[in-house]
């Protein structure tokens, strides 16, 4: 039987992640995912999952596998982007609890291959009203994660998450961090790949555990209004900063799929 | 007496035209502008006047006048900018009214001085329910402004702004338009300037009367549902691909004041 490129296996792992993690928030919701085929022209496509319920306002699931050539422009930027060709695939998730209480979050899994290859993707937290062991919780499930990795990784990948998740403009973190990584190629592509899965487990495993503990509890209009405006830091971060959406608009991703990811309801007031 | 030079000119006159025009919003909502000073590191500073009232949710007015050092990598963008000094001033309006059978407006009138100097702006008009008559008596003194100055102006200026507010990620249009220019530099600086005035007062004759035949429209829930979520392209368009909010974040300018331009409630359905 021939074995299967890491390519494909990092796909078929993406989708069975999606449709367990999104069961667990189905359960957690009383909603339902709706799901959307899209394909991409120039090659390749993907399937966004979206669910609006009661716990979750907006929660958006969207794996994707796409193949084609890099603008020019963007060629200088990619590791071995030689004559252009790329393929990648990835999972993306954000939540955005109807609830103050329940924290947002984001996941981000995805392989990419030029004449090279490599794994990048991380989560993170970003609270409305702040419950310290929640935080807390979040960034031990993923060190020990890391650890059962790579010893340097956490601390790595930690900083990198609190310095790519900061609007400059603000001078502030647009969360309470998480772990972001690009570009792990460490030589052992299954090593890398059990890491990424290691990622995603620990998602899996956390973030819901995190929100039923939340989901019921009361809150003020002025703690919804807190968090309204505190959404619009996320949007502000997506569009001026994000390189996934701006990547993802330029080489012509698809648009609903890329902006899934902003907030349903935001104010600047 | 000395003469005034052609930017403190330009400044007095921004202040003067932000007065009239606060004054008629004041009239047709019968809220009050509130006006908040901000001084810029690296020289200079402005006056930002926000007003929430019934007819306007959000309504910013931005009167600034800055001077500096252009950072290195945005030199190559800016007409004479040799060793990088200066000087800028200039009015920004954004009105984002309560009913979505009122448009939306954005005027923006500029002088910037390096070793060269020019003036630069526009005004374009964001209806959510669309009644032609509005959007074409908005084109029409507009064009009759432009006409009063050279005739190339209002054919190359509203091509210009149709060009400019375009959302090119959905492929789509920001609203109806109005007249963008920028670079402005007949070698007649009288001449400019005197167009320039003709803009502004344009705007000021023309928006407040398109807002007060509409202001008392009723509407139904569907439509302002359709306004906050038709406002989520506005955002998109000021963070992915606006000049003046990204040379404004980049070169330290007023936070508040660039992004008091964000609508004040918005949805991502």
């Amino acid at each position: 039987m021939p074995v299967m490129a890491i390519n494909q296996r990092a796909q078929a792992y993406f989708e069975d992640l999606r449709d367990r993690i999104c069961a667990a928030l189905e359960r957690l919701d009383g909603a339902t995912f709706e799901r959307t085929r899209w394909d991409r022209q120039g090659g390749g496509g993907g399937e966004m999952a979206l669910m609006r319920g009661g716990v979750f306002e907006k929660v958006g699931v969207n794996v994707s596998a796409v193949r084609g050539t890099l603008p020019e422009r963007l060629r200088a930027q990619v590791p071995g982007a030689g004559s252009g060709a790329f393929r990648a695939c990835g999972i993306s998730l954000v939540a955005h609890p109807r609830s103050p209480m329940v924290p947002a979050v984001h996941l981000n899994l995805r392989r990419i291959e030029t004449t090279a290859g490599w794994f990048g993707g991380g989560t993170d937290l970003t609270p409305y009203e702040p419950f310290a062991e929640d935080t807390a919780l979040f960034h031990q499930r993923l060190k020990a994660c890391c650890d059962r990795h790579d010893a340097t990784y956490h601390p790595r990948f930690s900083a990198w998450c609190d310095e790519y998740f900061f609007l400059r403009h603000r001078n502030e973190p647009r969360g309470a961090g998480g772990i972001f990584f690009d570009n792990l190629d460490s030589g052992d592509v299954e090593a890398d790949f059990a890491f990424v899965r290691d990622v995603g487990e620990t998602f899996l495993a956390t973030y819901p555990e995190i929100v039923s503990g939340r989901k019921e509890l009361p809150f003020t209009p002025a703690q919804r209004d807190a968090q309204l405006v505190r959404r619009g830091r996320y949007v502000e971060f997506n569009l001026l900063y994000d390189r996934g959406t701006t990547f993802g608009l330029e080489t012509g991703g698809n648009v609903e799929a890329i902006l899934m990811s902003l907030p349903p309801e935001v104010r600047w007031p």
